[in-house]
């Protein structure tokens, strides 16, 4: 499902028209944006409800908590129990911060810079060279944070079920500095890859020379589906435990992109032990985080049947648009070699590979057409991708009526670069 | 205004009439909290009509941003237009971010030790021994991110005008490692303090050894008034830039205790190099803060017109409160040795002096009596006031009928601790 379509040999295309095709649609002037995977104004719409509440005189949530005044540093209960099912925690073990779920990694990795996590000896930042494994492509986000704080990335390949296992549990049975792993384990930013149970498993049994190893483990996309499956993976939190390896994994998630795109909350959840580490960093940085906002969600959500439903209708709306992205490149693209490019049955992008060396100047060919394209390599660390390669989609904010010319172009922007490529050999 | 009542030694008790009325009062099972400086939610009413904003349809700000979308890093230009004047620095010199100031202070002390300033050859981590200059008594919460990341604390007086300038212009041209001051320049927590327009420029133009110090302006009071006065400072950032050291100062401030004590604003104000350093920082962190809420305090609160509205009914709230408290005290403890208090113009707190040695018995007293003092030497580095005297009296949170009752329970509390001393001795 998740995989890339095949390229064929038999198809071949005439550069004169790919010429003609490609200025002739520069010449309509357009201006579109795939560049962020943000929701689009109807997305937001579907959440409109929100933004009256709570209501003058809806401030109270469980326990008499008055929501308007200062405190409750994990988290109101209600919020905590509302996502503890898409979590794979119960409330306990679940903290529910401001937006973003991004701040709260950029936090955590501080923490652990500054502080160590609650297995360290030491903090990270007084250790020679932090190192983080960095499936790829992935998020650029993720990787920012490491290139900001001086943590090197080691980029590992990510398959069809998840990142190379083999070389994963080979690189953090040898290198002690190894202290992190970004995952987006399900849909993954911007593959769509859905990790394997068994490279689940592997992740959380595998032996690691650092005591402190944590993955972070973004589970972004966790009801962000594409196909009327909702799609489960396995509980990371539960096989870490099972494994001998109880506070192996935090895991992120966030409403930005199920409620309001600026105004979320963020989801974390991991063992007691963690979340008492978490809280305990947290103390001196907050008094609590903004209770309004969180019931605000669980008034609007309700329950997991609630964010099902919500999911569903946000899945009505951009499920289309990738629908339509895929007919476009299966019509231009199909065949053309070393072009495929990823179906992701949920999350917000689809991986666009380019022939070898020619993603930079499909970018800009793009561009010179009016399509904003993510600058090519942004999927890799250091903005680095070996091969120039890799192009990521974000087809949810254009209208629907755009996604058809905005795919229209950057397949052609492909197939120019494409030529180009063939021209100079 | 702001001074301590003077002692007079003219008044004597008789200690059966205050062990009489100590033990009466604890006889009422009385439980009342002095410990935080919380609004209460009389006063959290004044902002109800936040409840229900934005409404579905007014989260348009200005420059046609979609607020519930993400990005815009330094917060809405209409945010930062609305408090600028507050900030005493232009919309451009403003950064408007999520709840609280108290973690945009940590934040920033954490960008500091991790990354240095904009003015720093290394990271304030790689130095050794990283000091900050601690007015005291002072806020618990700003020794407590010092005490969390090992900072050194050295306290210094703090006199009717602010800090002992002296003693921090000795130190500070002296030590290199010193980088950082705290500062709570108007209404200072908890004694009242209003730093005076001396201080002030002596602040701006002192010579520090560290060409990267910082003072940590937190403004946390700039409009909470408790006379009719609104009284104005000098402005630490027209003065430091006068003084040859633009970058000197980063100001604080937040509507926590404006609008709704869990979900207001961060305010920061400070030179456009500091401005554009910080946001450098917080790129990795954040995508944008909640605009959504920022929205909300611009239509709600409108301008600085609407500002200085709701404050007047904050003080027609408090300023009873505080006013019942200095009349107990008066009453009870007037003339008694060793003991004083002050009578702030403006902020949340009351600083009450126990003689010498005896806060802490005052505490575990009224303790006992059932009202929840601020534990003895919280306003103190690391929880230490060396003459163990100093009690953090917080009047906003509780009901103007018990303000007496609680104010009469603390005296009494003291009064019996100064007794037990007199009879040590």
């Amino acid at each position: 499902m998740t995989g890339f379509a095949p390229s064929s040999a038999e198809v071949h295309r005439n550069t004169q028209l790919i010429q003609e095709s490609y200025f002739a649609f520069k010449a309509q002037g357009l201006r579109l944006d795939l560049t962020r995977g943000k929701p689009s104004p109807a997305q937001l719409d579907l959440s409109a409800g929100m933004l009256a509440l709570p209501g003058a005189k809806g401030f109270v949530a469980q326990g008499a908590t008055d929501c308007r005044n200062y405190g409750g540093l994990q988290g109101l209960i209600d919020a905590r129990r509302l996502f503890c099912e898409m979590m794979g925690a119960p409330p306990e073990q679940v903290v529910v911060a401001n937006n973003s779920s991004l701040a709260l990694m950029h936090d955590t990795v501080m923490f652990a810079l500054l502080k160590g996590t609650c297995d360290s000896v030491a903090p990270w930042s007084q250790s020679t060279g932090t190192a983080f494994l960095c499936p790829v492509p992935g998020y650029d986000r993720h990787f920012k944070i490491c290139e900001d704080y001086g943590i090197r990335m080691i980029p590992v390949g990510l398959g069809e079920d998840g990142p190379d296992m083999e070389q994963v549990e080979r690189l953090v049975a040898d290198d002690a500095s190894i202290k992190g792993m970004w995952c987006v384990p399900k849909y993954s930013n911007p593959t769509g890859t859905v990790y394997s149970a068994d490279v689940i498993e592997r992740l959380a049994a595998m032996k690691t020379a650092a005591g402190d190893f944590r993955l972070f483990w973004d589970n972004a996309y966790a009801v962000h589906h594409l196909t009327e499956e909702r799609l489960e993976i396995a509980n990371i939190l539960e096989l870490c435990a099972r494994h001998g390896h109880a506070n192996r994994a935090y895991v992120f998630a966030s409403t930005s992109k199920m409620t309001l795109a600026g105004a979320g909350l963020a989801l974390f959840a991991a063992s007691k032990e963690n979340v008492k580490w978490l809280l305990a960093r947290m103390a001196p940085q907050t008094i609590g985080p903004d209770k309004l906002n969180q019931l605000r969600h669980v008034q609007f959500l309700k329950d997991t049947a609630g964010i099902e439903k919500l999911m569903d209708r946000h899945r009505a709306l951009i499920a289309p648009k990738f629908q339509t992205a895929q007919e476009i490149f299966e019509t231009r693209l199909q065949g053309v070699d070393g072009v495929r490019w990823s179906k992701p049955s949920g999350g917000y992008f689809i991986t666009l590979e380019a022939p070898k060396g020619r993603a930079r100047q499909s970018v800009t060919l793009a561009k010179e057409a009016g399509i904003e394209l993510t600058p090519a390599g942004a999927t890799y660390p250091h903005g680095n991708d070996p091969e120039d390669r890799v192009l990521r989609i974000a087809p949810t904010y254009v209208e629907l009526a755009e996604v058809a010319k905005a795919a229209e172009g950057v397949a052609l922007s492909v197939l120019m670069a494409a030529k180009n490529g063939v021209g100079e050999r």
